[in-house]
């Protein structure tokens, strides 16, 4: 009879953190190193690594200091490459080379690719020759493509053995494969030419052959892009993804962890990006002001340079708007429907993109359905619009609005819908081009269809 | 020796299934039947998923129809709920009970989640005792709750088994469980007590108890948010979890993919909310242009009645203006920086609340960190502004654009990044109340400080 205690379901205990960081912030401001100590002692490497994650790099370097060796590789490990990124910069060379050499090979290259340029050889220079051979083969591949995630830690089998050796080879070398569900089956030139999962090992008969069992490879090639090999491995569910090179031999393995790692990492740069800022890379309550300002200020200023735009256009109607003032009343209400209706397109569009439901080449077919759509909401709004200023102003007024607001959303969704597709011709981020991007472009453009219609409806 | 060709890596196969949806198309609209059928024998069940996704609902149904029985089981079973749920619509009842049964107990709850509510009794009758009993047990948890999304098929084992007595029930159960990589441990009263990889099973040798391998078993409350127990699942990287009820006790299994599935789910509905746009559901391609069009007029509609404000705000200060048309050029300019910083700081902030890095606790340290962004962001515009507007116009009016800048900011970022603290307090999706409303609300706002500021500062 087992009499352990259930274990609780403990599904993020934010009270029990955010009381400890409390304590931690408390006993660092005081400089009472060991009272900080203490409350650290107690605590799970999952906790720590949340923890470290909320405090200041600064604080959190003193912090790390006070870890034991043991648990500080454990916690290490743990931590995004961000903030690994930055405890090296602030820990000696003998202690770097010692968590480095633990590191997995994939892991390794996360953080190679947070430190300077310059410091890699050096690290690369301290590890055993096995473990630097296994790094450098993922490092040779290009920043953004899948072969730089994978990890070239693996098991294979191969057709003509059976199912009773493959789980004797796989239990015999265990230790070295980054995942044991999924094997790549290899011909003797070491191209994948299948895979099978450990399920059907053990579903199978002792002597069933690898080669009855084993199901099509889906294959990722090492130079694809990242992003679009880890999404087509959580579209589909695969556990592993076996990387090929451009023979179609196994260089690697890509596993359904990582790919949404790499996923998630994506998602915050396109958020970020599609609200106008830098990703922060660290958790927003731990990252200094400075740098929050900094992640900002480039894009507030570049949309602000664009802004100008818009005095420029209502300069040159200045003489009209002295005329009849009550014009300028309209205007932010008839720009921000513009971006609002742009905004919308661009994040339909850029979600179709993202998720690959759309490619560059439907240029034409985005552009006819965009069309059709800002006429249908052009005209919904409108109606409206008009029947509104109608009867609150006059019958004129009305007119220049309702028909300036059919105007501005055929324009604003067409721009706003091609705007991600132009982006990625031009290979520039399309969440980058997006949505405050879009609104300025739409403003200016707006002003100019509000002053040429009024002038032509009134006459003036 | 083995002959069989290399598999040629296919990540997506763009080129060949654009070219087979225009040949199908083009069968349809000619209503050559028999042209589609040939087309559709020989391609994967794989790629038929992805015709069936980019055909309009009306082809879609006409292309299923032309598959075999077997055929339309296993594409079925590969299409989105949404999707499937579309197609029921059009079965006839015999149909869709016979695919009901073959499916998998929880996905045969994403499908009753998006059927009408008077379907899903018929549906359930019509299913073998044991299934019906299985898929119960899953809809009896709440809508949002991860004890919906969870598979109630599993395998356990038990502290006082061996790795080979474990290794035996799994063989002997394999294909009663949805996952078999990682096993939770059970007491003699169901409760989960650790759980064990199957690695680890694999790597002892066959006498060793469950009880000396097991390690802490990492759960999730069956009544839990979907959406926290997902993200908790792949922030771990762990490939399941156990779920249990309140007691502690295994109720079902939450596998890595499923959960993937929740949180791509939740990201689409974000992304879309953030631009203001209700989430299509469907690929953008093969949406009716009617459904693009009614996910996104209602937002713009309410967007537009609150920015009716602007125009009421303007109309108090119209005698102002009238005075000095000069202020009215600066209008899109500051409210457009206003609308971006508040856009700025929402982003963020929705983010961070997301990914579980901020609590609705967190808004008085979110208030004076967003405070101290604002005025940061603010002086630095602030200056430029004054500067530019000096030289071109006079040194008034760039005090009065250069001290809006500063206040407008400040306004902006502090309300943007408490807003979605806010929508989270009083329990509405925080990407809902975000940029679009917050563009909105900072226009109005932005216009009020404007006036005052230059009232103030040119005694008008």
């Amino acid at each position: 009879m087992n009499t352990q205690p259930p274990t609780q379901p403990l599904p993020t205990q934010p009270a029990a953190t955010t009381d400890l960081i409390d304590t931690i912030e408390q006993s660092l401001s005081s400089r009472d190193l060991a009272a900080a100590s203490a409350a650290l002692s107690p605590i799970s490497t999952r906790q720590m690594v949340q923890v470290l994650d909320r405090l200041s790099p600064h604080q959190c370097a003193i912090v790390y200091r006070l870890l034991s060796k043991q648990r500080a590789v454990e916690v290490f490990e743990d931590l995004s490459p961000e903030l690994q990124g930055e405890l090296v910069r602030g820990l000696q060379d003998a202690e770097v080379a010692a968590l480095f050499e633990e590191m997995d090979p994939d892991d390794r290259v996360w953080l190679l690719d947070e430190l300077p340029a310059s410091v890699a050889p050096r690290l690369l220079r301290g590890l055993s020759p096995h473990e630097r051979e296994l790094t450098a083969s993922v490092l040779g591949y290009p920043r953004d493509s899948i072969g730089r995630r994978m990890s070239p830690e693996y098991v294979t089998t191969h057709p003509e053995l059976t199912a009773a050796e493959t789980l004797r080879r796989l239990r015999a070398r265990i230790d070295d494969a980054e995942t044991i569900y999924t094997l790549p089956v290899t011909d003797s030139a070491r191209r994948v030419v299948g895979v099978v999962s450990l399920r059907d090992l053990l579903a199978a008969d002792d002597d069933t052959l690898v080669d009855a069992m084993m199901q099509d490879a889906h294959t990722a090639l090492a130079d694809a892009d990242a992003e679009t090999a880890a999404r087509d491995c959580t579209d589909r569910g695969l556990l592993a993804v076996p990387v090929v090179d451009s023979e179609g031999r196994l260089v690697g393995i890509l596993t359904i962890d990582d790919a949404v790692r790499i996923l998630k990492r994506e998602e915050n740069e396109d958020a970020a990006r599609q609200g106008g800022v830098e990703p922060l890379g660290r958790p927003y309550l731990s990252t200094p002001i400075r740098r929050i300002v900094r992640s900002r200020v480039v894009w507030l200023l570049v949309l602000a340079v664009g802004a100008t735009l818009t005095v420029q256009v209502l300069s040159v109607f200045e003489a009209t708007l002295e005329q009849l003032t009550v014009l300028a009343l309209f205007v932010p209400l008839l720009i921000g429907t513009g971006g609002n209706t742009g905004n919308q397109a661009a994040t339909t569009v850029t979600r179709a993109l993202a998720l690959g439901e759309i490619r560059p080449r439907d240029l034409l077919r985005v552009l006819s359905r965009e069309l059709r759509v800002g006429v249908s909401l052009g005209v919904l709004l409108g109606l409206l619009g008009f029947a509104i200023t109608a009867l609150v102003y006059d019958w004129q007024i009305g007119l220049v609005i309702g028909c300036t607001l059919v105007a501005v959303c055929t324009v604003a969704a067409t721009i706003g819908g091609i705007m991600p597709l132009v982006a990625r011709m031009i290979r520039v981020d399309p969440a980058v081009f997006s949505n405050p991007f879009i609104t300025t472009f739409v403003d200016a453009t707006g002003l100019v269809i509000y002053f040429v219609i009024a002038k032509a409806i009134l006459g003036i």
